[in-house]
């Protein structure tokens, strides 16, 4: 005997949802709880998954299998395919494990042809509802199976309406309906050169591969690689005998919540229409009535229904939505999930059960999905307002929330536009460098053409907060960049855009917003989270202002404060262009003298933020030249102030070339090359932590000094040599007792390889899963994008890896890592501070891995927490 | 007890080099033979290495050690340190586990004082010796061991010669030498602050640490990473007590070889003075006489040191290198090694050894090593020219060989000056790049001043054998680049350099050079390693002249050809570029199909130079970027001649810009974007190895194919489904039957972490290596050049990782992907065409890892082929 692909709903339940889909396991399980649910089965993901190594065909075997279980269902039903008495008549749904929405929905009274509509008609006494359910099944056959353009039927019903002279389609007589139902057959033929198909079973076995096509279209790959679906899951198929909720004004369709799914207040939430399909619900064409009209409607049914409504939520513990049809005053069940619902009703759903005692805190909290959270914690569309609006173009969604406003070109004119008053700026760049901090700053929002997630744009805005859209490479700039043009339009400074930064999308003028809002929900549910978490959080932050902001979404230390970003200070990049410039270590150390104080400075302000929390400070990490200017006008004046010729200048700027920055004169090597740097870096840091100590006794200052861009032992003994000597020193002198660590990012694959070697002298590690997803997969985050939309097309990648960490690849390396490190020092420190740490499935890998701790930017802080509480419980 | 350190003569013996060094173990063994060698004692390699451990302090326990086998000595001597009556006086040498040039060498007559020299001189009755040899004492410890400068010394040697009015030092009386070792005391005093050391046993260890020292100054650093020895080997020290040379004309001292080291004939080979220390025979006051003349001045000592030669030679089983003494009618044996000889004698004693007797064919052959066959296979500088020549730079060892000839700075000027009949042409470029190809084909050598080991420059130029000097820094260009300077002069186009391609080194001038000249003796070497060498041996060529070339140097089969290289040609290059402008695929075909002629033609040259060797043809890499022109002109005239405005011009080449070119848009990525490419390669590889096969259907003709820059097992079969789908309808339609196999290059660290996965679609791997260890170390070779330098100073790295393969990292993936390939495949292909595969060391890691051939330049395949040789030796 064969595999079993094929299951009556009567054979399924809810746990076999991997087997049948959601939609399927969900009809199986009502079913089992003896509701109203119009029989059929389900044709399992499985099946899906032999269409597709199979070539996309369906096998014999599986055919037969249909065959064999449609005979069984019109034995159940008493029906027919093509049966003049008593026709059986079936829609046929897709249904994955995950909802999703790219893929196809529904085909409705599939089983119809002509004959058959013929005798429906008797049947129901009804001729008007049987042509018209005749020339739907057309439309949504030709349409969903045969990808004839829906415009061409619309235009026929056009047509006919306004030969008979009428408004509206339910002026369309039943005679009218036939004949649309013939011109919509010539329609299909000659779109498709075929007949169109009169045989139930045809009919069937085409839907059922549009069913499996739409698993493989755009938009599902592009949705699942938005929501970590493996391609590999495949969709179940759905083939359910229909009930009609046309049938006349005692028949009805709506759609249900247990509870509001925009606030999650309790109650009944809903709409439906008498005397309609579906369909009709969703298009619009009619205004649905809210649920409670069903109660004076038909109050036996309204009962009913409540009731099943509350059994299904006490039975899935969660928040149901769900369809269901009247027939002839009848009740009949069509689906029902757990409830999508907005990140505020996510949270008042979870907590509201927890307090009804449905569920446990726990269950609360690993209910939530932690990247809903970004939407707590940012501004958000009106969605009202976004149904009206459509995309003139989509990027990489780089950092989440909403921002709408007037463009300007330049940083320098986004400050003086704030300077002006002006409260809703969009920066549009082709790409964004660390001169453009202010501008970016006083920003709503940031658009660039180039640059992938964990771009300058992208790293900057997610620190601050501040939606981003990068990496949009259909924007054109004209020559001068005073405007750009978009999805056909132009847009000059002074235009309105709005970035969607959570989707990626880009629209044309203003929507309105919502502000973030937490809620007391929001602290119960940390809260709880919190205490089932043992992973510990910390964030990425550069300056006390973002330290503090981290603080109070939950970070417990800072994993990575670039000390770079403070270089580009006004009053500082002088000081460090004079250190660049310098020819002799004499003069680099005068120009480092200048720099000490403020970057002492800088890091008292972030101790104090963080009272005694841990704090990693990375060494100076960019190559030199990312401080100096581009622009030959700029050269020019700076040569001028740095009192040295042009030529120096530009044969300086010259020497620093890379080809290859990001594989160049960076991080450690520049303390290699440059120990004066180390020196400056490690008094800053020592001298600002004696300070702080002084004033705070009691706190537990261990500043964590951090090695960049190591590959060798070596090369780290050499670096960690001139910090120990320096801040030993110091320290000595201060007559002071101050622990300090001194670590490495693992980054570059040989720190992985030999992190036996590295851990004899590194005191902890850091995982700078950035740079080492682009070293171990060879690309560079900057340029990928010229060639990353042909691999998620192919099906090559799935997901960003820079998004979410490739366990695969870069994970072994990491793996490799920890337990080489552990070999060497037991009890060394480990954590990740890559962009990973703030993605779920990339923080749940970590937490197997058995860091210590994850460290993101500090809106991340909240989604980490929770999904490292998740990990923590779904260990146990 | 401690650890022993220290080991009288009579306690060693040859085997213990690595304990002993190579000076210390060979006294020992000819003490051992009953050999006339003056006693003493060495200091372990372990001691130098306890010194640096100690923080650069001799240990108490080995002072004690030390000055316990001093007492020892002076019981077997009966002299004493300090004694008047009969003073103790001894030599202090260096000597490591291999004969290192840069390191101390030795000091004479250490124990010497006033007062001992003064009761020196009577008991010798000769105080003029005893007062020079004192002089010279002071003058060799003061520089050897304090630093102070020679200059002063020949200074007050010169006045004191000026002021007697006498010529030569020799007139100089002992009153006179006296004199100046009262000045030379005085002089130490003012250059060091101390007086010069009285004591015998402060002499001693001062010396001892000199020569502990001299382990890593910077001579001997770079010597040791030029012949890959590692720092930790430490040096032993060879204390032993002086025989006198100079004690009038009964003595002398020499240096003589078993074999001539230039020519390997065989017989008594060397030089000598009477009356002499071995000072004087280095330093060419006086003209040493031939070894022969000895006969007749002193035939018994004469006989005996043809013995103890004779001797030697038998017992080593190798061309000895020795150094003697007679002391008043007394022969003494100072050294022993084998001698350091020409590549050519190297061949020559070799194989003289084999049928002589001596030894074995394999011997033979591990007595060479693999990198002296450089020098047969290229023009070297001829060595007396040589002598007086001083460098004016040293840059990177690109490419071996001797060229000297006029100065040009572009290719087109090479070019040029070729067609007028130039033909000792230097090409000096800033870097090289594939446009400069043919100017790169006329010059005799090449020198640039940026770019490693595996710059284009070097890797063309090892691929043509023409001799090249990369990565020189210190070249200054003149702003319009007409001009250079380099060692303080200015070069002009037209003037004349010379660069040694093996050394790195550029001289100014013509330097005379000798030819390249392969002799019957290195066939019958290489005839031997190949009846050894289990492992194949490939070459990276991509050109039938190359391949031919390469077939002369015993290539058995292509590892890599780079299709790249042959788009440059004048007529293809107007295709590529129209190619890469095209903006809708059907341009791109367009382009193609004219490419498709041409790569087909070349193509079938290979593979008939080849005559059915395996070829293995690697699809486009490098990123379309460098195709295009840079300079504003060329952009223009390209313009014009693709009929395209120039704004889209710099608007394509503009949106091909990328940050990290290493890490972009290259490799297989290429495929993906434009599938188009890889058809038409495919084709061209596919028709051309039909059209071939037909012409000669006897060879057993399989095309390799290999897919670059693979990362995931997905783009691999994304790229292979391309190149099946193409080849198999062409072969099918040509009704042949043509087997070939579907590879990828492992250069991703990806690719090797996962290659289980890979292995499932590829048929063999070739090891990239030059990327992959780019990739591993996480940085670039173009700019590697700017921290380089400091990370060999401060000894960081002992070796450049892009000549020879880093073991403990790059080697590691190396290791996994083989063990991961063959799990999935047991019979996968494994082979290397990293630049390392002309590397000895790097080729028997090779050799150990299990793979099935190396494939390096054609010029390095008879090294290729005798490592090989060897590692298979050396494995049983």
């Amino acid at each position: 005997m064969g595999k079993k692909y094929l299951y009556l709903f009567e054979e399924g339940n809810a746990t076999m949802r991997d087997l049948l889909g959601g939609k399927g396991a969900n009809l199986a399980e009502m079913t089992g709880l003896g509701m109203p649910v119009p029989q059929g089965f389900t044709i399992s993901t499985e099946a899906c998954t032999r269409y597709y190594e199979d070539g996309e065909q369906i096998a014999d075997d599986i055919r037969s299998d249909i065959l064999e279980y449609i005979t069984k269902l019109e034995a159940k039903t008493g029906k027919k395919f093509g049966d003049i008495e008593n026709p059986l008549l079936v829609s046929v749904r897709s249904g994955a494990r995950a909802s999703m929405p790219g893929m196809m929905d529904t085909i409705l009274n599939l089983g119809l042809n002509e004959t058959v509509t013929e005798a429906f008609a008797k049947k129901t006494n009804n001729p008007r509802f049987a042509w018209d359910s005749y020339r739907r099944f057309i439309q949504m056959y030709s349409d969903v199976v045969m990808e004839v353009s829906k415009a061409h039927f619309e235009k026929l019903i056009t047509d006919l309406k306004a030969k008979r002279g009428v408004e509206s389609d339910t002026d369309l007589t039943a005679e009218d309906l036939k004949e649309l139902a013939d011109q919509f057959k010539a329609e299909y033929k000659e779109s498709t050169g075929d007949d169109f198909p009169t045989e139930a079973k045809d009919q069937l076995f085409g839907a059922i591969k549009a069913v499996f096509r739409s698993w493989d279209n755009e938009r599902a790959i592009i949705y699942r690689r938005m929501n970590d679906i493996p391609s590999s899951w495949g969709t179940a198929v759905n083939v359910q005998s229909m009930v009609f909720g046309n049938m006349g004004e005692t028949s009805g369709t709506g759609v249900a919540f247990s509870r509001n799914p925009s606030t999650g207040e309790k109650g009944l939430y809903g709409e439906y229409l008498m005397n309609a399909q579906g369909e009709d619900v969703v298009a619009g064409v009619r205004t649905p009535v809210p649920i409670g009209k069903l109660e004076e409607q038909n109050p036996e049914v309204y009962e009913q229904f409540k009731t099943i409504v509350s059994t299904l939520e006490n039975h899935y513990r969660d928040m149901q939505d769900m369809e269901f049809t009247i027939e002839e005053g009848k009740l009949y069940m069509l689906q029902t999930r757990n409830g999508k619902r907005t990140a505020a009703a996510a949270l008042k759903v979870a907590t509201d059960l927890v307090d009804e005692g449905m569920i446990s805190e726990k269950e609360a909290v690993l209910m939530i999905d932690p990247r809903v959270l970004d939407a707590v914690l940012h501004p958000q569309f009106d969605a009202a307002a976004l149904k009206s609006a459509k995309p003139i173009g989509t990027g990489l969604p780089a950092s989440p929330g909403a921002a709408t406003g007037e463009v300007v070109f330049t940083a320098e004119a986004a400050v003086k536009a704030a300077n002006d008053g002006a409260k809703n700026i969009i920066l549009v760049r082709l790409e964004t460098s660390p001169e453009d901090i202010e501008g970016m700053h006083v920003s709503k929002g940031i658009l660039t053409a180039r640059g992938g997630m964990t771009s300058h744009a992208a790293v900057v805005a997610r620190g601050m907060g501040t939606c981003c859209v990068s990496g949009l490479g259909a924007i054109k700039f004209s020559e001068d960049e005073t405007s750009f043009t978009l999805g056909g339009k132009t847009f000059k400074a002074g235009d309105s855009i709005s970035l969607d930064g959570t989707t990626g999308n880009v629209y044309e003028g203003l929507i309105a917003t919502v502000d973030a809002s937490i809620s007391g929900e929001f602290k119960r549910l940390m809260d709880w989270a919190d205490s089932y978490r043992t992973m510990k959080v910390r964030t990425n932050a550069d300056t006390p202002a973002d330290a503090a902001n981290a603080r109070r979404f939950g970070a417990e230390g800072i994993g990575l404060c670039r000390t770079e970003h403070m270089f580009f200070e006004p009053d500082r990049i002088a000081a460090i262009r004079e250190m660049i410039v310098a020819d002799s270590v004499e003069q680099r150390e005068a120009a480092l003298e200048k720099l000490l104080p403020m970057q002492r400075g800088d890091f008292e302000g972030i101790y104090e933020a963080m009272s005694g929390l841990p704090v990693t400070v990375r060494l100076l990490d960019p190559p030199l030249h990312e401080f100096l200017p581009t622009d030959p006008d700029d050269i020019a004046a700076l040569a001028k102030e740095m009192n040295i010729s042009l030529e120096n200048l530009n044969a300086k700027i010259a020497s620093l070339h890379e080809f290859n920055p990001m594989m160049g004169h960076r991080g450690c090597r520049l303390d290699v090359t440059y120990p004066e740097i180390g020196v400056m870096q490690t008094r800053a840091i020592i001298e600002a932590a004696i300070n702080v100590k002084t004033a705070h006794p009691d706190w537990d200052l261990v500043p964590e000094i951090m090695i960049p861009l190591v590959g060798d032992v070596k090369e780290l003994a050499f670096v960690k040599n001139i910090v120990k000597t320096t801040a030993d020193a110091i320290i000595e002198e201060a007559g002071i007792d101050l622990p300090y660590l001194v670590g490495t990012m693992i980054e570059i694959p040989r720190a992985a390889l030999t992190a036996d070697e590295i851990a004899t002298e590194a005191e902890f590690f850091s995982f700078g899963t950035n740079d080492l997803t682009q070293m171990t997969f060879g690309f560079s985050r900057d340029d990928a994008g010229s060639f990353l939309d042909a691999y998620y097309a192919n099906k090559i990648y799935e997901s960003d890896p820079f998004a979410k960490l490739d366990q695969n690849g870069v994970g072994k390396l990491v793996e490799t890592a920890v337990k080489l490190g552990k070999q060497t020092r037991p009890d060394i420190k480990l954590g990740i501070c890559g962009e990973h740490g703030g993605d779920p499935s990339s923080v749940d890998f970590c937490y197997k891995a058995g860091l210590a701790y994850v460290s993101c930017s500090p809106f991340r802080v909240p989604i980490a927490r929770l999904a490292a509480a998740q990990s923590a419980l779904n260990d146990k």
